[in-house]
């Protein structure tokens, strides 16, 4: 019987992240300061982030050490297993060799893990006490929950009220790990406040959420704020999938033809996608596919330029594919890929055509998600169902072609479970933006 | 750094279940006819059971073949990890070693996928086109809901009424994976009818589940009944998990001196505990601890004779501890644990002296799942918190003791957080039963 788990041993564990930015063509943009639209340096966020995080944020060095403290944690569920998809496989009745690796094994249940305690870990380090945050479908709140309770941290969610109500198994998960969580807009902030002024019954947004998390820790001395996605840090922390999957992959004598990860803020993608590029850039021909939602269309159909991350044009402007800051997207239930922006280290390689951007419908992947709990048992998040999908159609475009395909099972749906009930009740539907509408949301972007 | 998790390679998967039947002394006493009261050969039970599993069920054989088709499946996420709790040991400031295996990486979340997927096979290879079974807490319903959609059956489950709406993500996992689910009583069944007729809002129990199931398994030709706990088949499949265990553990030179699992129907603990008695036969100072709830004392208080598996007094009787088939136990939110007999295996090896039990109140367990939580990151399933607290209280007796202990994370508490809520929110309560209702719940046992 062939392998169908490539378990990396404990001791070749990964001990250096891969930071993409010096490879990256032409490199990135700086950020832009929201007052005075001018160039930004550390200093500047220093109140905001731990001096730790800023370093990686514009570190020039390909290879940065991952922190024993670090390492020590990560050892509770990595290695994360490479895994076979080979049921799927014959479902397809494909010659493709279709690769996953399972993020889902984390304490929290997605790869958010593996950037939340790094991030726990340097807060820590430079003496903060507390974190805020804000999360949206939840998986960020949860993973840091985890990662703040494992270096005595307190933490503070603001969870953005639709899905607090609708996924009320997170707030317990949440709870659970010891952290405290509101749903947002709240009555603790004067953001929240004037929100619910204005609109006692909003569903929240991102954006309100951001804004919260933002103002708490602006206004405490012993709190910071922490993002789950879309910085180049973030990014960093995520690489170590990629760097355990080309081991594993070296184990068992294969290279990958075609590299697939599902995009919200982008960090996913990067950390499986980005260790490949240097192999890629000497010549070697790995296609590199990232997948959002076609409701969402940031790649595929936002516009490139400096943006604000928020509503309240709180945040530094980054360089990047955004659908303009304003962009409210259609309550699909991927809430992870309901994004304006896009990771500026994966804006840059879509611009330098390094890597191809698609976008796709949610019942297909809903449809993708539930052939692969019936085929390979686990049941993946919504958002990786859009990676699922986009595995599927590379494996069936020709299925007598003998590619391997490797991509990135963020995460397991098992509190997710009640979109998958919308699904099979045939409730979800499918969005296209109007063009008249994405036109509308990128004209107001900041004039830099 | 030392070795987190003990992975044991693919080729080493266990090949060959250890069935304990010959292993006990003075053997098993066979279950009786419910019309005659007199032993039951497997050829009454084949309209119900297929008689590959019917053998198993009776064989006198230490050693039988796990089918090449069953470890294909298993390998899906066998070898299960054995992991060291270090974490869990630093903050107890205990000198044990505390071991558990990750029985949570399984499709369904829990060691249920074990034995489902071999009891899927055994019937699909006798042509057997359906499967109708009962489940509770919704763990076995999920379990067999999955290998049912690998080997091309139906699968009909019947959920007790109160947990079905309880716990929603159960019935959309069983979905997804393809079974039909219907609350019970039902009006599928004459036996749910009548229910529903005298009661129309029952919150329905896993007597009545067991007796639907049953009576849809004997009214259609292509569908047979499947049970998750208790009998000796069930036993052997789940031995797996003691067999991994055994060779993981001599990987690192380790042999236990305590082996803890929740016991329900028996079959998680059978499966850790009793590959190693042949060696505690030999002298080895192994010592068994069964953990049960005290609201459901069945080994602890209950008495020892032949009783029925339901209450509808369908079942063949089987000489177990038992609390009464009339017995109701109160809503405790481990609902794996509510059941009021116990394997005639784990039976027999408590009134032979081979192993212990211990009956523990519900708010400690959860304390202790919440303490594993937030240091070994996963969160444990309401049933294996019972283990988790008595590897606790095994490793802080004597903190300087410098002892080893292995227990079984039977599942993962996903799709139990509702529980984990009430918990945090102070609305659990501890249950001692009276000595009264056990007096009464065990006095009409029936006259053999």
């Amino acid at each position: 019987m062939q392998q169908k788990k490539i378990q990396l041993p404990e001791d070749e564990m990964i001990r250096q992240w891969y930071n993409v930015l010096p490879d990256i063509p032409n490199g990135i943009a700086p950020p832009l300061d929201p007052e005075t639209m001018q160039p930004m340096g550390p200093e500047k966020l220093a109140p905001i982030f731990p001096v730790g995080l800023l370093e990686q944020e514009m570190s020039d060095q390909r290879w940065i050490d991952i922190p024993t403290e670090v390492q020590e944690i990560l050892r509770i569920w990595r290695p994360a297993p490479l895994v076979r998809a080979e049921n799927l496989e014959r479902a397809l009745g494909t010659k493709a060799k279709i690769f996953f690796k399972n993020e889902g094994v984390s304490p929290s249940g997605s790869h958010k893990t593996n950037s939340a305690v790094a991030q726990a870990y340097y807060n820590q380090r430079e003496g903060v006490k507390r974190l805020a945050t804000e999360t949206g479908a939840g998986q960020w709140g949860s993973a840091l929950s985890f990662a703040t309770s494992k270096f005595g941290l307190e933490c503070m969610v603001y969870m953005v009220r639709v899905s607090f109500d609708q996924k009320p198994y997170r707030k317990v998960m949440m709870n659970t790990y010891g952290a405290a969580i509101t749903p947002s807009p709240s009555d603790i902030t004067a953001t929240g406040r004037a929100v619910l002024a204005r609109d006692p019954d909003t569903p929240g947004s991102l954006g309100i959420a951001i804004s919260e998390a933002l103002e708490d820790a602006s206004s405490r001395d012993d709190t910071k704020y922490a993002l789950g996605s879309v910085l180049n840090h973030v990014c960093l922390h995520q690489t170590i999938i990629g760097l355990e999957a080309k081991k594993q992959l070296a184990m068992i004598g294969e290279t990958p033809d075609v590299i697939i990860g599902c995009c919200g803020g982008g960090s996913n993608f990067a950390g499986l996608a980005t260790p490949f590029l240097p192999d890629k850039l000497e010549g070697k021909p790995i296609r590199f596919v990232g997948v959002e939602p076609a409701s969402c269309p940031t790649m595929t159909k936002g516009v490139y330029g400096y943006d604000f991350c928020d509503v309240a044009r709180r945040t530094p402007l980054l360089y990047m594919y955004t659908l303009g800051h304003n962009f409210t997207p259609p309550g699909i239930h991927a809430g992870g890929l309901r994004y304006h922006g896009m990771a500026p280290i994966i804006s840059a390689m879509l611009r330098e055509g390094l890597m191809e951007a698609v976008s796709l419908h949610q019942l297909e992947c809903f449809e993708a998600g539930t052939l692969f709990a019936r085929t390979e048992g686990i049941i993946p998040a919504p958002e990786s169902c859009h990676a699922v999908r986009a595995a599927i159609i590379e494996a069936t475009i020709d299925k007598n072609e003998p590619k391997t395909i490797l991509f990135n099972l963020s995460g397991h749906g098992l509190l997710d479970l009640s979109s998958y009930e919308k699904f099979s009740a045939g409730e979800l539907h499918d969005y296209d933006l109007p063009a008249e509408a994405i036109a509308a949301a990128t004209r107001d972007l900041p004039k830099v």
